[in-house]
């Protein structure tokens, strides 16, 4: 199996989405073919072919693909035929929203504990999950078999709580203070970035309008 | 100029956040070479010529590129050479979130109208800017010149506040609600997916672990 460039786990991580929903319409013997899966979700048959044949020949002509066996061979992929357990640092209002997000639990990654270090949060459960103060973060990462954290904490104290992170286990961190985090090799750091996504528009109006 | 691909629209908006904030500590005569700046973003040297070479040769050999002029051929390139009025549908803890993040101000895309239709909300200001009915939509797109719009309301109204927004005259939109916005094909669309970027956490683990 060739590695896929980073661009197709993103675009995976859709067809994922998009077929799970499908597959709950139309029933466990549902098939697709690449033509329709590109209009549902505006994307290039070409390309979806394209990111699909990363993966392995399981297309068939005139049948298309066989919509359970695309979700579990998608999930291997991405590594969601497992469960996870997550924890989010910050509960201002990026983590609250992240916490309401239901996408994450569609994909078996479940938020388990919740750091914050305003008392009078800490003690206290959110959408059932409870908040406990990061110093919390070395017994807790372990006891819940935490691998991967999300930071919305400011700014000033996201690498300190990083590190902590670091220390008590955690091996993948989603960050989104806009802040440079300084993390060792083995580490998956990613920055989540608004700013990044507006720039698609931005580049978009300007060259249509040249 | 070749277009480049959607990838390095997103990585030119990292290259130009750190630019920006090292021309403010080196001065206006700052130089930078690839490797610096690899070594500064954890990017690979090659990937960032890489990219650098769509937009055409202005490193120089030996003493690399020059920041200023590096920092307003991709503001160019972006569309960020001009400001930028942009409405936020939705004050939820995203919404709020969304307004509090200052990265849009570094890139002059200004926030100057809040849409929500809670009627505490209606007629107070937010960070200076706002907040009115949906209702006013059609007036302030037109009066305050907004052309792109952040959508953040739940997924069962945001349609409806994007076809608004569109008969208004928007014609870019970065949304935020988990759901697949119809659009007519003359409206760029951006979906922000938090899921998506967990699931490269995800995919590096297991990967990792095999």
């Amino acid at each position: 199996m060739r590695r896929p460039p980073q661009i197709s786990i993103s675009r995976l991580a859709v067809y994922l989405r998009f077929l799970e929903d499908y597959i709950k319409e139309k029933g466990p013997q549902a098939t697709i073919n690449s033509e329709a899966l590109a209009k549902f979700l505006d994307i290039n048959p070409h390309q979806i072919r394209k990111d699909l044949s990363y993966f392995g020949k399981f297309g068939e002509r005139g049948v298309g693909y066989r919509v359970k066996e695309l979700i579990d061979t998608i999930s291997r992929i991405l590594g969601l035929q497992r469960p996870w357990n997550l924890c989010l640092c910050g509960l201002g209002n990026l983590g609250s929203a992240l916490l309401a997000y239901n996408g994450f639990r569609q994909m078996h990654l479940t938020i388990v504990a919740i750091f914050d270090n305003d008392p009078e949060k800490i003690g206290t459960k959110i959408r059932g999950v409870a908040v406990s103060s990061p110093r919390q973060i070395p017994g807790l990462v372990k006891k819940l078999n935490i691998t991967i954290a999300i930071i919305a904490v400011p700014q000033a104290v996201a690498q300190g709580i990083a590190d902590a992170l670091l220390r008590a286990g955690v091996r993948a961190i989603l960050n989104f203070a806009p802040v440079k985090l300084t993390m060792p090799p083995h580490v998956k750091l990613r920055n989540a970035d608004f700013s990044a996504e507006l720039v698609h528009l931005t580049h978009y109006l300007s060259s249509a309008s040249q």
